[in-house]
C-alpha cells in the first residue's frame, strides 16, 4: 500500500525529510510540498521532484490525495496544522516541539483523539542505533535492574541569537531530546532539579537564555538521571547515554567520520566526531520516516504518540522552574 | 548535466548499483537492466523504477539513449561486454575483476583505449571513508615516507564451493581487492611471496582453491607490505589497513552496527562489527558510482582506470605461482 | 636525608603503607608499627622487615626515633593520634575521613597547627596518573575555563554490614573521595543537592545508609557538577571523571588488566575492568607516600593539607543533609 | 626457603633486576653483584643496598653463599659465564641472546644438562600481562585452532651505532624477541622469509645492519606468521600481537601512561603510550625474575629452558640467509 504524503514547512528539517520520503522509505510517495515563502517551497520541489509545491499548507491538508502530512513548520505554527490535519482526517508526523504553551498541545492532543488520527513526533534520536541498541540492553534485562542514566549532550556550537529568542529555551529546545530520552529509556519522572547558567556567550543570556545545564531526575521507578546540555562543545557534537543497572552498564560513544587512528610523535588520535544532527543522526530521521509509513499503511500504533511531544514539555518546564526558585520541582506541579 | 546508464547483470552487485543510481547519484538516470536471466531483469526493473528492461545486454549497450553501462555480470562476460560497448562508444564501469586472463584482459582495455572511451573499474574500498583518510594521511605526509603496509582482510564466512570453482581462487578473487588497495595506498609492487593453505573446510580445497592465505610484498618504492585473507572470520567482517611510516602510524578500525558499550559480570564488550561487504562498504559503492557519473557528466578522468584492473590481476598470478614454486615472484615475470 | 616513620594500624591499608615504605619510597626507613591487636603488628612487623612492633601506639608517637607517623587506625581514633602525634611534634600522614564531627576535625586541626607540624591527608587518588593528567589539563588550559565535572564512581560490591553500620555512611565512607576529587580538580562547592536510596541490598538501608546516590554540584566558581556512586558495579571498579570546557574536554577510562581484546562469535570484548581500589589505585598509594615523605624531608608543604581533609567532611554533611530535606544545601550553613 | 643470588654486570638491566630482586621477588636475596668495571657494581650495590661487590664475576660464582647468578653482562660474555656457573653447580639465569654462534650456545648448554642445574633465559615479554592473556586464549580453546599470528614491534628509536656495530643485527637483537614470541605462542616455526631494509638511519647501513624488516614464518603446525620490526616510531614503543583462529582473534594493544582522553577543536587523542621497554615491560621484568626464583625454590622447571634461548638465535640465522638469499629458508638448513 502506498501513502500520499505532504510535507508543511521546506526548512532544514523539511528537505531533510523530504530527501528521505524520496529516497529511503518503502511505500512513501511525496505529493506535495508547502512554505509560506513559496520560493523554499518551488526549491524542495525541483530539487527532490516532488510533484506539487504551494504557498497554502491548507491546499496540501485538505487535497483528496494526501494520506499523511509531515509538519516542518516553525513550532508557533505546529498546533494548528495538527487541527487542521485530525480536522481533515489527515494522519500526522509533527517535529518537535508540540508547542511551547500545554493548553495549546492539549487543544490538538484533544482533536487528534477525536478525529481518530494518529499523530508521531520527531524524536528522531530514539530511532539512532545507539540508543534503540541502549533500549534493548534495558528491555532484554541485559543489564538488569536500570538504576541511574547518564545523559551527556552538546551541540557544537549556538544556534543564531535571533534562533535562541523564539527557540523556547535551551531546556524547551535542546534538552526536549534528551527529556524524551530519559523517558524512553527509564520510563517517566517524577522530579526535576536544575542548575542553569551561561558560560559561552553573554549574548545568550542577554536574550534571556542559558547555555549550559545540568539537570537531576528522579523517576518513578526510583532510578536517578542527570543530563548535561552545552551549546558548545568545540569537538563538534557530542551525544553520549549511560545506563547502569543491577546487572551492567550500557554506554554509548560518538561516531567519527572514519575509524582511522594516527599515530605520530605528538598524540594518538582520531579526528573529531560527526559535526552536528544532521550528520549524526541522519539514518535516525530516516528511521522514524520509515516507522511512520509503516505504522500508517498497516494500520499499527506510531512509535512516539502524542504524549511523548507532550510530558518533555512538562519537564522542560518544570526544569525551568526548577531553575528559578532553586529547588526540585514535581512534574505534578506543572500539570493544570 | 544528465547520464543516461544501463545495468549489465541483475545480481546482487547489479542489484546494489541499481539502488545507488535510482537514489542517491546526482546527475544519474537509470534506463534499462539486462540480464540473460529476464526474470531477473524484469524484478529489478520493477524493485528500482528503471524505464526498461531485457535479457539481451547488446539492447542497452547499443541503444541510442545509454551514454554508459554498469558491466555486474560474471567475471567471464566482462571482457566481451566491455568491448562492444567500447565499439558501441558507451562509457563503461566494470565490476572486478576484469577477467582472469591477460591476454583478454590487454584486448579489452585495447578497444577501450582505440574508441577513446572511458573504464572505471569497481574497485569501491578505495572510496571507503577509512580508506581514503588513510590515502590522505600517505599524500600528506601526516605519516612521513612510507615503510610498511600491514593489511588483514577476512570475510564472515566463505561463498559457496560453487563459486569458488568459478572464483579465480582466493587471491583472484579477494585479495585482488587487497593488491589494489596496496597500490592505491603506496604505489606498484614488485614482488610477492605468499603462503597459502586450507584450513577452514576440505571442500575448499577439494574444489582446487585455498582459504587462508599470508602474502608479503615488495614495493617498487623500497616498501613493505603484508596481506593476510581468510575466508572465515567468525566475529564478522574484518577489515584493517596499517600504513607505517618515517612520521608515524595510520590505523583503521573496523565499525561496527552501534557504538555502544555493554559492561557487565562477564566482560566489556561491543557488538560484533558490520557482518559482510555489503553492511561494511554500503557507502562505498554509492560514493565509486558518483565518482563515475561525475567524471562522464564532467570529461573529467575516471579515478580507478583499466590498468588500476589490470595489475592486480597481474599480482593474483604472482601470488598463485608463489605458492605453487615457494619462491617470491617478480611481477615482471609474468607480463607477456 | 632519611625520614624515620612508624605505622598506627595494620589492617589492609597499613599493610599496604607497609609495603611502599619498605621497598618504593626514597629515603623512608620504616622503624615500628602499632596496633592494638598486637598480633597485627606482630605480622607486619615480620611481612614488611620492620624493626619494632607494638600494641601500643603512643609508643611510636613518642619514640625520640620517630620523624613521622602514618595514621590507618579506625576513623574514630584518628583525631586522637593525631593531636598526640603534633603535640609530640611528629610530623603525620592520615587516611580518610579524618573524623565523622567537625568540631573533633576542628581540634585536631589547631593542634597540628598550635604545633607547628604537616599533616597530610590520604586522599591518594590525587596521585593516580589518570587524575593527575586531568588536573594537568585543567591548569594548562588545555580544555579551556571548565564548565562542567562529571563524576562516575562505583565499587564493585557493598562492603560487609558491620563495616557499614561505622562508616558514616555512603556520602562520608566513599563519595568523600568524590567530593575531594571535585574540589581537586575545580575548586571549592558552594551548594549540594544529593538523591540518594536503597537499591542494591535492603540491609544496607536496614543498617541506616544508602548504597545508591546521584549529587549535583555548584562551584563557587559557578561550574557544575554531577557525582554517582553504587556499592556494585558487577563489572568491577568504574572510576571515571570528565571535566568538560570551553576549549574541549578530558575524560579518563578505567584501567583493565591486560589491553587484550577478544572477538569471537558473540562479542568483540575486553576482560573487566581492574577489580577494586586496591588494584586500581595500587601505584597512588605509593605516589602519595613519596610525595609525603619527600615534603617532610625537604621542608616543602605536603601537598594535601589538613584543609583538604575537612572539606569533603562539611560536603558529605550537606550532601547528607540535602538528602533528607530534598533540598539544595549550602556549605555554608553547616559551618558552626 | 631464601634464594641467594649474585648479578654479573651492573649495566641497565642487571640494575632493573637488581630493584626487583631486593623490592618484589618473594624469597630472593641478592648477595652480590659483579662487574668488570668496579665503579658500577659499587654504584649498584650502594644504590639498592647489595651487601657484596666485586670486580669478578667469578667470585660470585664460586661463592660457597650463591644459590643462582643472574647474568646481565655482555652477549659476548653469556656463554662462558653460564658454563662457569654450571661447572659451580649455580643455578642460572642469563638474559637474551645467549651468544650469537650456534657452536657456542651447544657448549654452554651442554655444560648446563651436564652439570643437572637450571637455565632461565630472559625472554620476559611472555611474562607481560598482554602476552600471558594471549597465551591463555590459545591454549584454552578460546580463539579455536590458531591459523596466523602478527607481531608488530617497533622501538621509539635507533641504540648508538656502536650499540649496533656489537649487536648481531636487528634479527638477532630485536627481532629475537619476537621469534620468542612466536614459538611462545604458536609452536615451533619450520621456515622463513625475511626483507630488510635501511630506511630510517644510513649510518646503520654503514655499519652493516637493517633498521627495518619484515619476515613471514611458516610453523610447523601449518599457521602463518608475520613479524614486523622498526627501529624508529616516533610515536614510541609500539607492541602489538594477533592471533586469529578457527573460533576468533585475541588482538593486545599499547599501554599508555594514562587512560585519558582529550577533545579539543583539532582531534581526539591519547598521550603517546609507554616510551619504551623499561617502562613498558617493567612488570614483566619483575614477574620473571619472581618465575625464576620461584622455581629453584621450589625444584620445579624454570618456564624459559635453554632450548628456548636456542631456538631464536637459529631463527634469526634463517631469518639473515633469506634476506642475502632472496627466498624462504628452513630452520634445518641452520642446523649443524
Amino acid at each position: 500500500m502506498t501513502i500520499n504524503l505532504g510535507i508543511i514547512g521546506a526548512g532544514r528539517i523539511g528537505r531533510l525529510h523530504a530527501n528521505s520520503l524520496t529516497t529511503r522509505v518503502p511505500g512513501a510517495k511525496l505529493l506535495a510540498v508547502a512554505d509560506v515563502f513559496e520560493a523554499a517551497a518551488k526549491s524542495a520541489a525541483e530539487d527532490f521532484g516532488i510533484p506539487d509545491f504551494s504557498a497554502d499548507p491548507a491546499e496540501i491538508i485538505n487535497s483528496a490525495d494526501i494520506d499523511a502530512v509531515v509538519i516542518c513548520s516553525s513550532t508557533d505554527s505546529h498546533c494548528h496544522f495538527i487541527i487542521e490535519a485530525a480536522r481533515a482526517g489527515v494522519q500526522i508526523f509533527c517535529e518537535k516541539p508540540i508547542a511551547f504553551d500545554l493548553a495549546e498541545i492539549d487543544e490538538a492532543l484533544g482533536a487528534v483523539a477525536e478525529a481518530g488520527v494518529q499523530l508521531q513526533i520527531g524524536f528522531n534520536r530514539r530511532f539512532d542505533a545507539n540508543h534503540a541498541r541502549l533500549k534493548r540492553a534495558i528491555e532484554s534485562g541485559e543489564i538488569g535492574e536500570p538504576h541511574t542514566l547518564t545523559i551527556i549532550s552538546r551541540d557544537p556550537s549556538p544556534p543564531p541569537i535571533d534562533y535562541i529568542k523564539v527557540s523556547g529555551g535551551l531546556l524547551m529546545d535542546m534538552m526536549i531530546h534528551d527529556f524524551d530520552m530519559a523517558r524512553f529509556l527509564l520510563g517517566e519522572v517524577e522530579e526535576i532539579y536544575a542548575l542553569g547558567d551561561v558560560k559561552i556567550d553573554p549574548a545568550i543570556g542577554e536574550a534571556g537564555d542559558i547555555d549550559t545545564a545540568k539537570v537531576m531526575l528522579r523517576f518513578e521507578n526510583g532510578a536517578f538521571g542527570s543530563i548535561e546540555n552545552s551549546r558548545q562543545a568545540v569537538y563538534g557534537y557530542d551525544q553520549r547515554v549511560e545506563a547502569f543497572g543491577s546487572m551492567g552498564a550500557a554506554t554509548t560513544g560518538n561516531w567519527h567520520p572514519n575509524a582511522v587512528t594516527i599515530s605520530d610523535a605528538a598524540s594518538v588520535r582520531r579526528d573529531l566526531p560527526l559535526h552536528f544532527f544532521v550528520e549524526r543522526y541522519f539514518e535516525s530521521y530516516v528511521t522514524e520516516m520509515i516507522a511512520f509509513v509503516d505504522a500508517i499503511a498497516n494500520g499499527k500504533t506510531v512509535p512516539v504518540v502524542g504524549n511523548d511531544g507532550r510530558v518533555p514539555v512538562l519537564m522542560a518546564m518544570a526544569g525551568m522552574r526548577s531553575m528559578r526558585e532553586n529547588r526540585p520541582v514535581k512534574l505534578a506541579e506543572l500539570e493544570p
